[in-house]
């Protein structure tokens, strides 16, 4: 009876206890078993096993984090610790394998991929959506909404104090939480890397200054990928404040935006990746992300993941570009009146 | 200068506020004003009209309701009713009307699109998703994301109890919040009319007495949808428990599927909606429902949406098939053994 | 070495498992071991003990429901049931028993107490607040924000459609989360036991109708308690709707009242308890429920805690009378002008 | 007829708009008028007035943030300023102000009272909890869940990656916030001024790394009130890291534990002081707070408010110092024995 491995690695997304649920349900009705690592690649190497039985499945979809744990684990870029996984997965009689990650993850994976026989497959967890080949990720929009909540909060507070405010969100060295929570959050302003790798300072201040004097009674929201501005949010807000004459307030969201329960659009993802990774096993796919492009399911060869670029929805920048400028153009059209 | 109005009409949906935003910011960006009537077709006819600017917009796309309130108006099926409303519509100089709401307002909206001359433009608001030509209407994803939350609250304490609950959700004659809400919820079992018009008793019944003895401890619960039932939820929990031998206790959820903030899917597709609604009305479209597809924003016959029957995805109709039954396998299995 | 057990029966209340947590931590920390009986009084009488370990309490607090069960027994009552429970706790050697649980539960532990010479002391944990000699109970705050977040979400549809809802909240036959909730969600009338026993339908009617007739554009929520009205709330708003000419929707909130995670009130609450409890045992106190009053722990005979009525807040009251009248005062005002 | 004034005034917190509705409601219940003056005092001195009306304040409670704007205004401590604001308060006839706030808007309400004839009533809105002679104030147990709840969300990926979590929470110089989301979060480590105003470094340092010596794949949350380590959290993380030899991540929960909507115990507060605010006027109080003690409404000399100091309860600090060492407790225990 063939056995089934399941590991999640790196950056914990909401969602992947849905997605492990569904690979444990649908291995055991295809009469497989399955065994998980905890804390990833970094538990096989280490044979931190613990087999998944769909008893224990039965109260962790509605729970943020990993159940596998997860961890960073640079190390298995290695060939030496690629090899000693595959050992430990060979000692296990394991024939297949499913990384639930990200980037580096399924970087892991790839390198796996070429030193052990077994069948290596991964499913997309990471909330910064930052892997090609899929339309969303698992936790992504989860993240969103987590950071559009907390847009909301500091909204009512800036609003009531009229204040401006520089709001940082995740993403590493994406911005698709940085538009979507932008769009969500109906900010006034957008710094992604994508769209601005150097965002002019001038350029943000005279956008500040102009709805300041035409709505000082108003609040002002500016969403701002990290690692976007050199020395954070916290120098950008600063380096504003002077620029404008206004306080800027800086808000780095940080890791509240990884946790929480995810929503139902995470765990229905989760589930059908879950399933779809199986199904792909019993096919004898090997070296493929299991995603999904405008609905439906497909398989894309791992290496492409991470090495292509993933552009944003250009019509979701369209949009939050129109409709930001847009916040304070009446006053604007009443003045050139 | 063209003036464009908007209603939101039939059952509100969280993201209304947010596609009015879009609309009004949209339409002032391309020199055009904004008219909005209050409770639907009904404030048309009785003439409650209310100026909406970009200024009053800056706070409502958060929260759920509409601001421009919302009515059931059966009587907008006389011709003298759309007659009246065109009228309206004329005398305030008005040259295209946004309906947002879902079946029966896009009915109106085709009637009335057969007697006034301007240009009449749906957008999709419902919870119940249940408009063919589009892949999700504003407000179904919140709505999903409420249910969830209610079974999630109530699987707590029917772990505790040991409780088997039958859990009644909103969708009139559709099953889409019923299904997407079963998956995200782990439901157990799942009744929708698009599979079980008729469900029978005993088959339900079967069910959870075979979890009841494998798993005596266990929780289990069964996701129906509104009007499936005779009788409606309560009767069901009785026949069942009667059937089964087991207290099944009845919940039904009701209205606060309704309310509540809108998620940020249902903000972002509220907005993307809006904007095109005002674009579709400079191309000069009318009679069309502005929707969604595969990520693309479509025009459709504005009849066809109501005219058509929208089925399920079956693939998530498989996969919370394959996975409720597995939530109890393995005991099945072993016993099998 | 001094063992100590814990369960909790009846209702299941969140906060519950912080409160386990704590009961646990405390004992370990004066030399005392902790065993859980599963399922309440059932599960001391079928011996289903659980070693608890302070390890297994880190992750607890946060979650709803209770990690060691709960269940209804009412065979318990009889004098062998608990005969056979004082037989299982010798058996562990258990010194003392602490039952975390609302007025049935406490009458357990009071005929427990007279047939068993162990420590009995219960810690009050019931949404429903109805134990004397505590100003709150666990559970009791999460509960009240939950029917007000509900509140709040149907009073978003009720606004937008301009409708009367009467929302039915728990609280068995007393007004506690009626009164609590009414308040947080500013309804326009309240019916609970203590203060109506038997709410003539007439005046309700009536207030509706003034209501409606000052301002038909508003929404209007009269929140009742469960078991008050004959045939339930939604006969109530059947008969409302005929006295009334105006359609009265029915929402009762059920079961998602009793889940979900605990408020930080609640957690703080029950850790005191909890805590308190093991003190109270090392100080050899029994037949005792430890509460809280006035912001300090206190110890009251547990026979009292359900022997005495528990008034509802009378300040509150008349703060509610005050504002739910007020509502719509102006125009009256106007009117009498 | 009397006329009442009110404002808002320093850092916003949730369940001011509920207190503004009581005292709306309740003066027009006794014939009185309100005015609104937005931005607290500024705003009177700037006449930036607006009548509020009981129609106005039906949907309020509910949200965060406040109606009538608020801001810190230090001008005021000017004896011309307070003259100017009598000035304004005169002309429009106003015979008492409430004034909610914190610690600076009551050295303002008592500088106000040295310079003008009319009653001036303060009432606790700060979500610190740092006033004296109020059990509570307005906005506090709201922040505390908020900052619990995103403790609960950075548990959850602190879990999944094993990591150490410094999270930084708001309080300005008191600890309140601090204690109670340490209790509720079941913090492993907790700073506040009033415990620690000087905490060594190596003390915390060995506790972690004692916990993580026993429990190497656990999660370890220190939770920090603002303003206590020199330069802030990012800082004592990175001094934790170098003493530790275990990345300590800094999580500063920032703007967001201001905003949101309040909950069921705030809105009821702020009712209750809201109401009591306006007897107090009528009973032709002046120079007082309207403060919560054990249940009772209190009255105090408002500059009492800030010259005494409020102490923790320390049984809570007893609490949560008994609680966090216990966590890792029993592995110690072992190594002991």
């Amino acid at each position: 009876m063939k056995k089934i491995a399941v590991i999640t690695s790196g950056g914990d997304a909401p969602g992947m206890n849905a997605c492990i649920r569904a690979i444990v349900l649908t291995a055991y009705q295809h009469g497989m078993e399955v065994i998980g690592f905890r804390h990833g690649f970094r538990g096989i190497v280490e044979d931190l096993n613990q087999p998944l039985h769909p008893n224990d499945m039965r109260l962790v979809s509605q729970r943020g984090g990993t159940i596998l744990l997860s961890s960073r684990y640079p190390e298995f870029k290695q060939v030496s610790a690629a090899k000693a996984a595959a050992q430990v997965l060979d000692a296990h009689g394991i024939g297949a394998l499913v990384v639930i990650g990200g980037d580096g993850s399924f970087r892991g994976a790839h390198h796996l991929n070429q030193h052990w026989y077994g069948q290596v497959i991964g499913v997309p967890g990471t909330i910064d959506n930052d892997l090609a080949g899929t339309d969303t990720t698992i936790g992504f929009t989860t993240a969103v909404d987590t950071a559009m909540e907390a847009i909301d909060r500091i909204r009512e507070t800036a609003e009531a104090m009229a204040r401006v405010f520089v709001i940082e969100v995740m993403g590493r060295h994406a911005g698709f939480i940085g538009l979507h929570a932008a769009i969500a959050g109906s900010a006034e302003g957008m710094l992604v890397p994508e769209l601005e790798p150097q965002p002019k300072l001038a350029e943000i201040a005279d956008n500040i200054k102009r709805a300041r004097s035409a709505f000082p009674d108003s609040s002002y929201i500016v969403v701002v990928s990290e690692n976007l501005w050199p020395g954070g949010v916290s120098q950008l807000a600063k380096e504003l404040t002077q620029a404008t004459g206004t306080t800027c307030h800086a808000a780095p969201l940080g890791h509240i935006q990884r946790g929480g329960r995810p929503n139902a659009q995470d765990r229905i993802l989760s589930m059908q990746l879950g399933q779809a990774a199986v199904h792909a096993i019993i096919d004898g796919a090997s070296g493929h992300m299991i995603g999904v492009e405008q609905g439906h399911v497909v398989e894309v060869p791992i290496h492409l993941t991470f090495e292509r670029d993933k552009p944003l929805d250009l019509r979701l920048v369209n949009l939050q570009r129109g409709l930001q400028q847009l916040n304070f153009a009446s006053k604007v059209g009443e003045e050139s009146a």
